[in-house]
């Protein structure tokens, strides 16, 4: 049996203009993708009725399923129906059904149903309405020789959950795929994606071990994907063969961030946490707080532009200051170093450098960056030349810091 | 004459799968947009060689321009070249013009070239290579009849800079579109998109303005776009409209951003500032400092989360958080005086509140925040109940403390 093979079509002006990505294609992709099955094309039309018609007829010439987002709602510019009735030759007739969807959606709510909600119960004839539990347009499901149509709303949260709920099972029940496919991914500091790529010992994976790669800067995405029997355990195998060579560098898996797993760590190692920031401006600490329960390790945080916040907050002798620049190892180390006593928590970190575009010189170009960790231990500090732009140089900076205090509480945490 | 239609043909298994969000068709259509054309439709197919060839044959049929991208590369998944020759039947060939770039491309840089790159020159007869100055790949153009087809690599940095410089420049060449649209954008602050839309005049708009909405949460962006003869003037009398009710929201325009104009603001009002942000976390700072020049103005940023740091930073006098608690009024005035004491600036901003998903109470629920303003004239409090998660009450209360701070150096420039 020939793969089954589905496609996406969305509609919307605005995806042609530029205005607005398309981020339908993607989530049904990866919905399908998980379940085994693969997009055959997906393809953007602007909200014009022939459009639409002459892309419905070639996608259900070449596809067994057609996923359609878009074009659903009470205004003219919903033209999908319509399309969807001349392109299968069907007359447009006044569904029952979805009518009553309609007027039970507004009655549930004690809204008043306007005539123009009305339009979206004309669907071509023998569709199926789909319901739609968070907004008035019902989708509707089309059996068209040997293709089968899903039309749905484009609003994306409304278009996923219908997705999700009705469509996927509906597919499933009538078209077993390959069977779910198991996904992990894995997200990598410290390498640049070629050298990761090269450490990745592809033929020693199991067979049918997908790869796949995406970007989070600084972060690397690597994604492994498989299906069919025993898909945890070939997982499990590929993983452990990843991590042989990569495990160090490895920072947050599915779901999680580098900086959410840092707060759990430093709370599981009962540290307490504090910072100053100078070139990175908060950012090491807005990541931290981004996550809940960041006060449970993170004492105060402080961004010390000018001198005086760095002599008054941090205690930073004016010496230092005066002799070595605001931007170098005796400052970074000083800071850190006050900062623990002023804050008497267990790790004071500190960050100081030239980020850009301006403020660079010969001696200390744009990138330079000094990050100091004080402890009850002693101090590290450590001088780093980071490439591209203020926003690259700070994102790298926030990171290096994350991952020096997680390289600090894991030894913490097993010794 | 019809209007000049161009489809749009992105290649690649990672735009199906999900792994990764096809950015090509955004950036075509944007560039294509702003010169007065319309793309007609966008398809994205696997590195298949037969669904490449299914989708030329389509595309080249319904449209008088087709842009390509994709699998140009020297793998055995660049398979581009080969269906285009099918679709189009003609024999694949040496293209003696493409080989010579190829080699001058690997000859400039002192590199070898490996003979997989010599397959980048395989190109359908009567080709016409187009160079690529960023990568190995040169591109192609075929005109076929009622069409034309242009190839282009899919690497986002080489497709840019060749549709830019070469594909864009024939195009407007050989097919006239309805010349350059003039485009400008806003964005609002403080409604929401209904609330917005219900307040552009457009029926007293000049003829042709189009209208586009984007959301940048918390921010709404407005497109104003219009072609043709007196664009700019169109554009002004439609901005002077646009603009009389809703000029006061207006924070930012093309390119530029809430937190850039802010620093500008504050630096040609020559007023220094200090921040202290409990919910928010850094993040004030971390707009601000993303920023070049921000040293100008900012003179530190608290990031208080435990009480000692309240007390000892901010000098926050220790009955006014046993009294009322560190989320309330007198607290967030407490924090900005002190602040300004400290600090020694123009202007002292504090935030506390409570931005979930715990510590919400009943009398003070999750989505609680205090914004405090302290200056030589006084000091400004006020509580806000903001929706969302905690991601949407952070970047909330962050929009809104930037938003106090424009109205105050906008009334202090004046006055």
């Amino acid at each position: 049996m020939p793969p089954f093979e589905i496609a996406v079509l969305t509609t919307g002006d605005e995806l042609l203009s530029g205005d607005l990505a398309d981020t339908n294609t993607g989530v049904i992709a990866e919905i399908l993708g998980r379940q085994g099955y693969r997009l055959r094309c997906s393809l953007s039309v602007p909200d014009k009725e022939k459009e639409i018609e002459a892309a419905l007829r070639y996608l259900s010439a070449h596809a067994q399923a057609v996923i359609v987002t878009g074009g659903l709602g009470s205004t003219v510019d919903d033209l999908t129906a319509r399309a969807a009735a001349r392109a299968l030759g069907r007359s447009l007739v006044i569904n029952e059904e979805a009518l009553e969807m309609i007027k039970n959606w507004f009655a549930q709510r004690n809204r008043t149903m306007e005539p123009n909600n009305e339009r979206q119960a004309l669907l071509p004839q023998h569709a199926i309405p789909l319901p739609n539990s968070l907004g008035t347009a019902p989708g509707f499901w089309i059996k068209e020789r040997d293709c089968e149509l899903f039309f749905l709303p484009g609003v994306p949260n409304e278009m996923q959950a219908m997705f999700a709920e009705t469509v996927l099972p509906l597919l499933q029940s009538r078209h077993p795929g390959s069977g779910p496919r198991r996904q992990r991914s894995y997200k990598f500091f410290g390498l640049p994606e070629p050298k990761i790529d090269q450490l990745i010992p592809y033929q020693q994976f199991p067979a049918g071990i997908e790869v796949a790669f995406a970007l989070e800067y600084p972060l690397v995405v690597v994604k492994l994907k498989v299906g069919g029997e025993g898909a945890e355990f070939r997982l499990d195998q590929a993983e452990a063969l990843l991590l042989k060579d990569l495990g160090e560098q490895l920072v947050a898996r599915d779901g999680e961030t580098p900086e959410g797993n840092l707060g759990q760590l430093l709370t599981s190692a009962g540290l307490t946490l504090a910072l100053a920031e100078s070139c990175t401006g908060g950012l090491i600490a807005s990541l931290l707080t981004s996550q809940p329960g960041a006060s449970r390790f993170l004492e105060r945080g402080a961004v010390t532009y000018a001198d005086s916040a760095k002599l008054d907050w941090l205690q930073v002798p004016l010496p230092i200051i005066r002799q070595h620049g605001a931007v170098s190892e005796p400052c970074a180390k000083a800071m850190a170093e006050g900062l623990l006593r002023v804050a008497n928590t267990d790790l004071a970190l500190s960050v100081t450098g030239i980020a850009g575009p301006d403020g660079g010189t010969q001696e200390k170009p744009v990138g330079t960056v000094f990050i100091a960790l004080a402890s009850k231990e002693g101090t590290h500090v450590k001088a780093y030349r980071f490439n591209g732009d203020r926003q690259k140089v700070q994102r790298m900076t926030a990171f290096m810091a994350l991952e020096w205090l997680r390289r600090f509480a894991c030894s913490h945490l097993r010794g």
